[in-house]
């Protein structure tokens, strides 16, 4: 096993009120009831109608050298892995991962590799076993989770998370899936907070998990 | 009645999971389980242990003319008013707001005049009644929704509040009174966002309401 000295990481756009997709996810609207069409375009505008401005810290996200994802992030299938009717990811034939993905399930599937050096691994037997392989693979890098907030509030409260990176966008949400429901007190330090037009950009580090 | 060009504002100091008061809350322990000792002071360290660094944070919340707050937030005493045991705030004689605050209750009771310039009113007939009485004692000046959370979401709710000055602190909660719980979606615009060492602040101009 390499000595890990990488940190587990997480980034997350949220609304004002913590939430990070709204009621009424489906297929064709994954954010569901967001603020917007139920693309998340609401959400995310700080990416990609202001992407210079916020280069950093997009630039950040994809830096990892291996990803944690739920498999609701992952995809809108349910139940065993159809094998007709192949579900690859939201991201087409080259995600923007370029490392190992891997995704909770309680399906097993074979690995998946795709272009450009992203490949989805399944995870059947946990948040510690996926969290203890993606820092095999991510080396002296760093591991993230990806989401979505339901997995990263496991990993929170499992106090697995070294580095939390917020980006609070002015909109709330009023229900759905909230950052940080049912995850105990946590005691955090500020360690950069940038605003930026569309954005605020807040990273704590986690000192003391669940006590 | 006065033509109103003044705001309403509201600030609140809030963690990063959006609560602004911890459970079991009680006379000794104001915020209750809010990760310290009850008296909010990790909450309020921004304003207490860094004061210098966010003085135009802490003025601005002092200079409204005219002040709304629940009676969760004016006391810990509850049903009607006791003559014998006469509670004026958690202040003391000269409390430091220096205008009027309309004290939201169901029990009437006498105007309470304090020393330099404070006097407490009591409002029995609802949210909307306490703003038009503050809006006409502030004339051009801001009415300030001082809190508790569940009055400034009574508010939200409403739609009647301009301006909200969100004091982000680096620690979570997990319980206690949430800030926008059960308050419907709300479009806003980020009109200023400044970090400090022990918070971010964030202002929010709230675009429109609830529909």
């Amino acid at each position: 096993m390499t000595d890990r000295t990488g940190r587990v990481t997480c980034d997350i756009t949220i609304s004002a009120d913590g939430y990070s997709a709204g009621l009424n996810q489906t297929e064709e609207r994954p954010f569901g009831d967001d603020g917007g069409d139920g693309s998340g375009d609401k959400l995310h505008a700080w990416m990609f109608e202001t992407p210079d401005e916020n280069r950093a810290e997009i630039d950040q996200i994809a830096a990892a050298r291996a990803f944690i994802m739920g498999r609701n992030m992952f995809g809108p299938v349910r139940g065993p892995w159809d094998r007709d009717r192949r579900w690859n990811g939201w991201w087409g034939d080259n995600p923007p991962f370029h490392a190992p993905v891997f995704v909770l399930t309680h399906h097993p599937r074979e690995p998946q590799p795709m272009d450009g050096g992203t490949t989805f691994l399944f995870v059947t037997d946990g948040i510690a076993s996926a969290l203890a392989q993606a820092r095999e693979a991510a080396g002296d890098g760093d591991v993230a989770i990806h989401g979505g907030a339901t997995t990263i509030n496991q990993y929170l409260s499992a106090g697995l998370i070294d580095e939390l990176r917020l980006h609070i966008v002015p909109l709330t949400l009023g229900a759905g899936t909230r950052l940080f429901e049912g995850v105990p007190p946590l005691n955090l330090e500020q360690v950069r907070s940038r605003p930026a037009s569309l954005v605020t950009h807040v990273t704590y580090r986690v000192l003391s998990g669940p006590v």
